[in-house]
């Protein structure tokens, strides 16, 4: 079994879907591993890291591998095609974003590939750790709040001096998810004073562990929906609208903001508006992490910090990317284990179980099909 | 009484003399306030803070003013003089950097303003509350980790996850001075394993107050010294060879380094050469805070964040003022507290007693002349 690993070729993009210590693991596994000259060089893995840990180092590793890891989905047509260099019928694993990759998975479909869309592993025990956007929103939200104070002209922390007293920095972390919850953590380590919005009732519990304050109208509706179970309830239009009040008012008070509200397959959900945007104080801060997805913030750019009625509003394509040495080291992780799965540990050959629940969650294209049932193909569609 | 606010005219500079807060306490000292349009703006207070706070805004305030408070010495000459447009005998406080301004020093005095120097404030109880010294080093300190972390593409805290656990950062930082000793507690909240080092055996103390390693050899030399008191004694050339040895082991080992050693009046010391940058793994960070002054480390660059040997060397310029916001707010209390010892509460006018050991030590020039003995004038000078 030939293992290759690229450099990734998207823009933005520094990291690697391997690191040397994956690579000792899968030549564990039996595997011979070629790793593209310069592919790990934005994570700090250097060629010699990975020729010491088994791997060669060259160029056109993916020719003749019968696996190829990625980070991104490969680029399927242009001068800088990866999908047409990879052999017919290759096992392509990688973070796809499928449902907005339009004709991509056709042509994927199309070559011959077999696709495994890393972000598409369920959200089981077993598939714990493989769970690629765990892993990188986990950075995402820590990066966040350090990409907060890199534009923001004040300390976090309270800081007690001789010339008086700072008073600590106020953050809001809108969507208590796991790049949520990282950022409040991370705001909490630095000393700011953090609270935090979630649709799910449900996560006012995890927000009070961390330190923070929930910020919800926490009237009987509320109490009823938080009690019962993790998942976003509907709320009353009434609850809604004095939910959005309060909000507003909280967002006047802050020096920073986080927005991290995704919904798969969706655009993001639209939290902060240019009014609110208004009425917050000169030099606060916005960092929407949901900027590519449409983003949370409407006055946010994708790939800007721009200032807006005295706001910054940090807009940093693929933040995952930005602390890219552990992202790669993680997903990589991710990856070895998913990998594992594929593969007979007798035979050290791939052996797929198309029955596996991760396999059938994951496997987005095969035999010149698009074969996940989230996916239908474009010519099936009325 | 009136007191003049400019904005500041040099490079990398966003900071500003005075707040909305102290503006408000100069007028209750009696005095009228100008503050020039947009003065605030790098700091993010408004000009309508300042009015509020019951300053006249405009253009030319220093023309007329009794009192100007500025962030750096004023230019002498050229295109954006500031000094020229001052009213002869008009107070000037500002942070002079007399020992590196060659000529200006001159130039303030012919000029005839009474020039007081912030950066000579005395380090005794009674200045505490005017020393800018500490108040701008506390926040260098502060923001030179969190520019550690904007470089470093890796998280600081221990994080563990389904994917595994990523090891925390090792941060060293060499001075543990105002600016150091906040190094440290920035990366301790931040979560990583830090350690420090100091040519006063006495810091040992304070850094490990803070939850940091000091790096020394503790022989018995050390020990004597370190109960000696707090500043530095000589140390014999065998302590400091062993010394040197253990540092260059301890740097190859960081993923962080930040230096914060000056000495004043003199160039800051070289601590980090080239061979121990070269020693350091692809993707280490150094921030050299002394880099004005020479720098700490051999292959510092002023202004620049610079790459060798897979190293990144940040040498922002000014870093007080990339946290422009606080770094104004402290300043501008120290400022008032010195601008109150030299006024009459009853006569609200100008009354400075000459005699008095804080202005004797921040008075560089008056009356024409060079007044400070640190200070001999160039011309007296053999």
């Amino acid at each position: 079994m030939k293992i290759a690993i690229p450099k990734e070729r998207r823009a933005h993009e520094s990291r690697v879907a391997a690191s040397p210590e994956t690579v000792k693991k899968m030549i564990g596994l039996g595997a011979e591993v070629a790793v593209e000259k310069g592919a790990g060089t934005g994570s700090n893995f250097t060629d010699d890291a990975y020729k010491t840990a088994g791997a060669t180092v060259g160029t056109d590793v993916t020719a003749d591998a019968d696996v190829v890891l990625k980070v991104q989905r490969p680029i399927v047509s242009g001068k800088d095609a990866e999908l047409t260099s990879y052999k017919s019928g290759a096992v392509v694993m990688a973070i796809c974003d499928p449902y907005r990759a339009g004709d991509d998975v056709s042509a994927m479909a199309k070559s011959g590939a077999t696709v495994f869309a890393m972000d598409l592993v369920p959200r089981i025990t077993r598939a714990q750790s493989m769970d690629v956007l765990s892993s990188q929103s986990n950075l995402a939200g820590y990066k966040a709040v350090l990409d907060a104070s890199a534009e923001y002209a004040s300390a976090f922390p309270m800081m007690m001096t001789a010339a008086g007293t700072v008073a600590p920095a106020k953050v809001l972390v809108m969507g208590a998810g796991v790049a949520g919850l990282q950022a409040i953590a991370t705001a909490k380590r630095l000393g700011a004073v953090v609270s935090a919005t979630d649709v799910r009732p449900a996560a006012k519990e995890q927000v009070e562990s961390l330190g923070g304050t929930f910020v919800a109208v926490e009237d009987e509706e509320f109490k009823q929906a938080e009690t019962a179970g993790g998942y976003a309830k509907e709320m009353s239009d009434d609850y809604k609208k004095k939910q959005a009040e309060l909000i507003a008012e909280t967002i006047k008070k802050q020096d920073i903001v986080i927005t991290t509200a995704l919904i798969p397959g969706r655009p993001a959900p639209m939290l902060v508006s240019a009014d609110m945007v208004k009425s917050m104080k000169p030099g606060s801060v916005i960092v929407d992490l949901a900027v590519e997805n449409g983003g949370n913030c409407e006055l946010a750019q994708a790939g800007k910090v721009v200032t807006k009625h005295g706001v910054k509003i940090v807009g940093h394509y693929n933040v995952p990317s930005r602390v890219a040495a552990d992202a790669s080291a993680l997903y990589a992780r991710n990856l070895f284990n998913l990998l594992q799965l594929l593969v007979d540990g007798e035979t050290k050959a791939l052996a797929i179980d198309w029955e596996d629940e991760i396999v059938k969650g994951t496997c987005i294209t095969r035999d010149g099909k698009i074969v996940h049932p989230g996916l239908a193909p474009k010519e099936d569609t009325p």
